[in-house]
Formats: structure tokens, C-alpha cells, sequence
């Protein structure tokens, strides 16, 4: 995606709202997720693909899947970051037992040298436009 | 916010796009950057307030910045994880150059106990509407 369409996105984020800005705080906003896990170098293509197919699939089918947001640390390409936006736990828990979600763990288990899942509370999360 | 806001917002991410899924990929992407933080936590108070406080003024005033998402670890309330979009490298430096920041890093700098700065390469970015 090009900043210009990134930028169209931002701009429409909120804009059905009467402000700029948007602040979801604690409990009541979505489920957030965040996951650090470590690639086989080996295998990282392979595992792209997996992920990536994954991503897309969940995206397009699972209303309750807001936003999956995956980089890489710099200078560590096979160290990934995903920071996951659910809309609630029932739609968290559904992403976990749909089938391209259980395909995407089949697939990688043997690709993935690390993994750490890390369940979070809400403190503050803001988008806005410009 | 509450979820129904969160959801309407999330709705029009991609009203403007014919296609439900956005994908950004790569470098083209906006830059993306990691805080790892511990405070204090008999400061937490007055830690939460400043970054909350540096948060929206951020969100108010600087078109580059995208979204700002803090959660804790559960469990651990005064671990802090941000997850901070910018729409590019211009934006990132012009808000860790902003009065308000410059604000926030004097204002915490005795609460903060622990730091760490994730740089980024951006692997999978989606957001998108339901």
C-alpha cells in the first residue's frame, strides 16, 4: 500500500466523527494481541507466504478481526512483531478456531523457532486523520 | 470509545476502496516504531497522565501522526508496549521534536525504569472494515 491510499485511510477514520481525534481507553475498546515470534531464516520464505495468506484470509472473512499489524525488527528480519486488533474476545477466540487460522499453525509449526504471546490490557489507543 | 464507535470507525477505514481488504507492505508502508517501557510503579499515576496528556496533543496537532496504540501486559500494569504509526520517517523525527514530546520526555524522565526502542521494517500491515 502507498502512503497516498495509506493516507485515504487515515483521513477516513474517523470521519463520520465531530472530532479529530479518536481514544479508546481500557476495557471497553477491542482486544488487543501481540505475538514476538522467530523465523527459521531457512524457512522464511515459505513462512511468509504462509502468514501472509493467513492474514489476508482472516481479513477478509472474520468481521471481528479489525487490524493485523505485522514488521519485522530492524537489522533482525527473521524477528516479527504482530500487533493484532480484535473486536472482542468472542472474536479473538473465533480467529483461533477458524480453519485458515489452524492451517496457518500447521503449516509453520516447524518454521517457527520462538514464540511468545503476550495478552494486554487496553491504556490508550488513538487513530486519527490528518 | 466504546466498541460501537470503535466498530463505525473501523467500518469506514476503507469505505472510500472498492475491495474490504487493505494491505500495506514493505518499506512504501508508514513507518512503524515499538516502545517497550517499565514505570515506576508508585508514579504510575502521574505517568499515566503525562504520556495520556502527550498522546493527544500529539493526535491533535501532528498530521503524520497516524495512530498511537499503549496497552500493558496483564498481569504486569506498569509494562507498557506502544505500537506507533507515523506516515513516514519526516513525521517520526518532526514528533520526537515536538514541544509536547519534548514535554512528555522531561516530565517522565525519573518514572520510566526501564526502555527499550524497537526500529522497524514493515512486513504485513492490514486494517480494514467489517
Amino acid at each position: 500500500m502507498g502512503l497516498k491510499r495509506l493516507l485515504i485511510i487515515a483521513a477516513s477514520i474517523i470521519a463520520p466523527l465531530p472530532v479529530q481525534q479518536v481514544v479508546a481507553q481500557e476495557a471497553k475498546g477491542p482486544v488487543i494481541r501481540i505475538a514476538e515470534l522467530e523465523i527459521d531464516p531457512a524457512q522464511m520464505a515459505a513462512y511468509s507466504a504462509a502468514v501472509k495468506e493467513e492474514m489476508e484470509e482472516s481479513m477478509r472473512v472474520e468481521p471481528g478481526v479489525l487490524a493485523l499489524y505485522a514488521v519485522s525488527i530492524k537489522g533482525q528480519s527473521h524477528h516479527l512483531r504482530f500487533f493484532e486488533m480484535y473486536a472482542d474476545q468472542a472474536a479473538y477466540e473465533s480467529h483461533r478456531e477458524s480453519p485458515h487460522f489452524r492451517k496457518y499453525v500447521e503449516t509453520t509449526k516447524d518454521m517457527i523457532t520462538s514464540r511468545k504471546l503476550l495478552e494486554t490490557d487496553n491504556f490508550q489507543l488513538s487513530a486519527k486523520l490528518r
